[in-house]
């Protein structure tokens, strides 16, 4: 018997997150399926984070145990060409029998899209929050100084989370503007855009879009950078932003020590 | 009456072309349906481009003729709220009454995406070919200089296509290389990418799908760049390169002289 490790990326829009669930099409269910036809057994994966409905990866993280006998690094090629369109395995490795990759010390990178402008642009609406206003970046980089380090994330936590230790540390929050095209061709994104890029050693339920939601507040000038310390402090999911939709966060890294 | 302009946007992935089709969603069918329902009267409006099944536009053009009186920039709003996320009028103007988008001069711009890897990337699967093998884009952009001009397009041209005159003038061809990020998040698109990009006053049917299924022979070393010369005078499709995928190719701007 092996360990396989998968890296798997995926356009999250048209799933129901990545949990197993009898009637809905999931992240999980496709990997499951997938995997149990190449190895004609039934195989249940486990999962690195169990994103929600609408939210994407660039590299989850799921192991499987299997006696099939196949070089480790072949099963990425067999299993996509088992795969819809909009799940890939990126690689495929062999690792030890004990490990899991949800009992392991490691940092995942989060990144949330956003859109500035008028209309919808059909190309990348699929990723990204469109937001009317204008925001304002530099007042939302300095709310994200007060983010960083270990705190009591209770404030930027779903009001139901039954987790008790709600204390994370957030190494690293910024905000990406997005370069504009610099070559000669035409410039297609008719919208500005930027991405908030959250790296932690461990994320609360909604905690990356609670997040995305309160800096939006601080862009449009409803919240000030130095409230996000009283929000904190509070421990009161009321005083934070709305959760920002799903479309916009990516799982985009996973670090293990 | 008045004739009202729309500038069209969409990710064509999930429809059977622009073309009104009786049992198939097609572009201008939604079109249609959106503004009949928004004018409460049948609707048909008039492209400039019937772009094929899978073909992406970031601003194709159509009219149509209404006795509604709503301001003619309003449509773009109404209609959006109408039209599946997919599809977005970009703007929306009122023009002469005897304009038409297709009896008119324009220069049309196409873009062709490529992306060099191993694995599909699920992000920009909707709107990219994948090719496996390490390509020349010097010897491309080389091949490109040949193709410019006033030419007879036969060899570029679909073998079955009926018009007779299949002479065009192509002003410009050229490679775009997407630069990397350069912003300090995580570099998020693991595989290169570039673009074709082709302007002309005219285009025959699967004219830019052949070009760049042509220069891709040349990228990969199967022709060299000056074989585009005696392709083009040859008048013989089969010397061309094969038609590239349709999910690759946006229509990116219509310019009226």
């Amino acid at each position: 018997m092996r360990r396989i490790r998968l890296w798997v990326s995926y356009d999250g829009t048209d799933y129901h997150g990545w949990q197993l669930q009898p009637h809905a099409k999931t992240i999980e269910g496709q990997l499951d399926q997938a995997i149990s036809h190449l190895v004609q057994a039934p195989v249940h994966v486990m999962g690195a984070s169990r994103t929600d409905a609408g939210v994407h990866a660039y590299a989850n993280v799921a192991v499987f145990d299997t006696t099939l006998s196949m070089p480790a690094e072949k099963f990425a090629y067999a299993l996509n060409s088992l795969l819809p369109k909009d799940i890939v395995i990126r690689a495929s490795e062999q690792v030890d029998l004990d490990w899991h990759p949800r009992h392991c010390d490691c940092l995942k990178t989060y990144q949330y899209q956003i859109e500035m402008g008028h209309f919808v642009d059909p190309m990348t609406q699929r990723f990204c929050y469109l937001v009317h206003d204008a925001l304002d970046l530099d007042r939302m980089q300095e709310a994200c100084s007060y983010l960083e380090g270990t705190h009591d994330f209770t404030s930027f936590c779903a009001a139901a989370t039954i987790v008790e230790d709600k204390v994370r540390t957030i190494t690293g929050v910024q905000i990406l503007r997005q370069p504009n095209q610099t070559n000669a061709g035409l410039l297609l994104r008719p919208n500005q855009s930027f991405r908030i890029q959250v790296t932690g050693n461990g994320f609360l339920y909604n905690m990356v879009r609670i997040i995305a939601g309160t800096l939006l507040e601080v862009g449009k000038g409803r919240k000030k950078p130095e409230d996000i310390k009283d929000i904190l402090q509070a421990k009161d999911r009321r005083l934070a932003g709305p959760t920002a939709p799903a479309k916009g966060l990516t799982l985009c890294q996973i670090v293990y020590q």
